[in-house]
């Protein structure tokens, strides 16, 4: 499928793509460029790629696909450096969770004959790093492909060819609808869990012990998603914070009126509430997003 | 270990104490009993008792050990029909997942000479009814045991044995404590979860299909949460309604610093917090009280 192929970012997303590449045979060559030289021997140590290097410029050189998979904040002196790099009809892509801001800011920092599009794989695990990353990270996940303007169509066709290779099932949607479905399937369910672990700790810090002996009541999942990279939690919260701060609004108001419902022993209210919610998940089992063992299949 | 006990209300939690009680010997005969026939009818046909009516008063007749499992709701009617039905000697338990207002309420209204010692397991699933439970679902789970003050030492030992028996760890807590700790381990994090699968489907109606679409980037978890027993949650809440109200308002006041430090793009602050509450998986997975598998080991 390609000659080369170059990852900015062996973390958890950046290895297990380099893993799916090489398991799948999609390209000849994969390298990777990590600031941390301890991160590129390691790459190299653990076979996820042929080479690795913090020279980005010349790693991305002579790549047929170019795949960004650092924090968000990394986009704009990450643009600047390699756009003189980037190979005449090469397909630029990345991998992350909002679109709006960083689409436009590459689009305008970058050669014309360079198919710019953005791709966002909805996968992940709790876990951070190269180590972490595994092979079948994509398979039977979303992934959806934001191109900017100037994408050539048979880019587009080949990018999604090469997600769909890796397992995942590929939409494409423009970057303000990613980014405002993204604050509700995402974003805000990990502000969420981030702001209830936040306030159990902070209140109890004496406590902490009784609290995790507790918490198969109901914490502990939250705990999971709340053990997510900080650093890249922080970009998307902040890239996408308009709607973050709508949806904020929304479940505080919401939260307000359960409160209520409860002080005043309104069991009507909250019975049909609860009922509501309980329906969801059954047809998320059903669409394959979610297993359907109870407890996730605990023991 | 006893000769009858008798489970009132067959549910996840009643049919797992049945069959773990079935599975390990501990009693000669099983009884339940539940309001509807079908239930009935089928905790008989599913072989995990050996009688069920929905006379309560006579299938708690003879009773060594009663143990209700039904929704806090119920209690009070609920003693009000057995109390003159319960055996001299007996043990008088419960499940439920609120302590100070029922306790009082049982303690006042029951014969001197039974132990009434509230029970909580701190187990369950997002499933609900008989065909659910497993013997399983206690092993290696808290059960936190609160001796009502006319309890005999000796019955106390008893039913600690006879959770042990049945996988269970066993800790002994007074009401007060054991309503505030849960509130923060259990009841706050199943509000949240319910309210916001309540939020999302209220603003989405129309989007609900791509909401359960990319659900995986995070809500599905929490679906799995809101997806619990209704009944029993709205009684939780009216219940531990104090404690939960304090806990709510911590809650917002601080999701509203969270949203404050996104708009001010405080990058300090969030990865800050979001670091510290990233610490305490670890510590949770240590205690046993989680699996340590990335995504709860989902494939």
């Amino acid at each position: 499928m390609f000659k080369k192929v170059c990852i900015i970012g062996c973390g958890l997303i950046g290895s297990s793509i380099a893993r799916a590449i090489k398991k799948n045979n999609l390209s000849v060559k994969i390298v990777s460029s990590n600031r941390s030289d301890t991160t590129n021997k390691k790459v190299i140590k653990l076979n996820i790629v042929n080479e690795s290097s913090s020279d980005t410029k010349k790693m991305v050189k002579e790549s047929d696909l170019i795949i960004i998979a650092t924090p968000l904040s990394s986009y704009k002196s990450l643009i600047f450096k390699i756009k003189n790099s980037l190979k005449n009809g090469a397909i630029l892509t990345d991998v992350g969770s909002v679109k709006e801001k960083v689409i436009s800011l590459i689009e305008k920092n970058i050669p014309k004959n360079v198919s710019w599009i953005s791709s966002h794989p909805i996968a992940g695990t709790e876990e951070s790093g190269p180590e972490a990353g595994f092979s079948e990270l994509f398979k039977d996940r979303w992934c959806i492909i934001t191109p900017s303007s100037q994408a050539k169509k048979r880019d587009i066709k080949l990018l999604k060819n090469f997600w769909k290779k890796i397992g995942s099932r590929v939409d494409i949607m423009d970057a303000k609808q990613h980014d405002y479905i993204l604050s509700i399937t995402s974003h805000i369910p990990h502000l969420i869990a981030y702001n209830i672990v936040n306030t159990t700790l902070d209140i109890n810090e004496k406590k902490k012990q009784e609290i995790v002996k507790y918490s198969a009541g109901g914490l502990r999942d939250f705990t999971r998603i709340a053990a997510s990279n900080p650093i890249m939690w922080r970009d998307i919260f902040i890239q996408n914070r308009e709607n973050a701060s709508i949806m904020i609004d929304k479940f505080i108001e919401n939260l307000r009126d359960l409160k209520k419902a409860i002080k005043n022993k309104n069991e009507k209210k909250l019975e049909k509430i609860f009922t509501k919610t309980k329906k969801i998940r059954k047809e998320i089992v059903k669409a394959g997003q979610d297993i359907g063992k109870a407890n996730f299949g605990r023991k």
